[in-house]
């Protein structure tokens, strides 16, 4: 048991080691967003894939949804509500042709990210956002600055129409 | 140095244990593809994400395109060619809207997936598959089944038409 244990502890360090010693890519700035105070998250772009989504209209964006390891267990899980601990990060991107797909595939159908627009989170802590369903917000333009308090207010209301506690995003299989 | 070779050797070793302990999410058939001889690789749903892709005409289809942390690892350093062991896997969905965003929003703008259609995965290994330029390619359909050998004929002929050894997709950052 005594062996167990050190390996365990040895297992602990290197792994701590190993995470300090990796680079940290991904735009991670010190400004936090007005009202929530959330900063971006280190190491969200190494996230799991929760879903993507298209909006067009005003929007025309493409998203990846990411979450973190409490994200993704939940979402695969289906467990409502989110636990404490919940990330979830829309990475946002123009949604424009593909002029080299679509060559080669012969028809005008491709389409891919475009340039990244923003970031955004939401941050399940049940205690510190117990005024806006127990959710921070946050969003970063692509130059990390991030968002202002009349865009952050109006995160909240309408993530609140959401059916499934304030998350439109569903699990992708 | 002795002590850090042990260190290493109880890292790997608890890393091995942990892996094989864990639950292997995710489809994981037996039958291997035609040609190529590829079956699903485990828990390719907990990859990283390299991009998105939408696809109008006869696919309709979105697609998330994550990779093994070989593949992940290249397409973020932009290296070129893909190193063998990189592994991508496109995970294709029908692209539909989501009528409670769209009642939300007001506006019929937001498309997220549909019902999974396939998983198809490209696997280098620059010596087995040297007459497709290093790539095996794969093709499952929702039920697990592989696709036949003339759908997979199909593959390496397109894909060398790509400008990026093989591959169309480009990391999204």
């Amino acid at each position: 048991m005594k062996r167990i244990a050190f390996l365990v502890a040895a297992f602990a360090t290197l792994a701590a080691l190993v995470a300090s010693m990796s680079p940290a890519p991904g735009r991670a700035d010190d400004e936090a967003v007005p009202i929530y105070g959330i900063k971006i998250p280190s190491r969200y772009r190494e996230w799991k894939m929760i879903s993507v989504a298209h909006e067009e209209g005003k929007l025309h964006s493409f998203a990846a949804i990411l979450g973190n390891d409490t994200a993704f267990k939940a979402f695969r899980e289906g467990k409502l509500p989110y636990p404490d601990g919940t990330i979830i990060a829309a990475l946002h991107y123009g949604h424009v042709p593909s002029e080299e797909n679509n060559q080669v595939f012969g028809d005008p159908q491709s389409f891919v990210p475009g340039p990244p627009t923003n970031i955004q989170f939401m941050v399940k802590d049940s205690k510190k956002y117990a005024s806006t369903g127990g959710w921070g917000f946050a969003h970063f333009n692509n130059d990390g600055k991030p968002g202002n308090e009349a865009l952050l207010q109006t995160c909240a209301p309408c993530h609140a129409k959401a059916s499934r506690d304030f998350v439109f995003t569903r699990y992708a299989p």
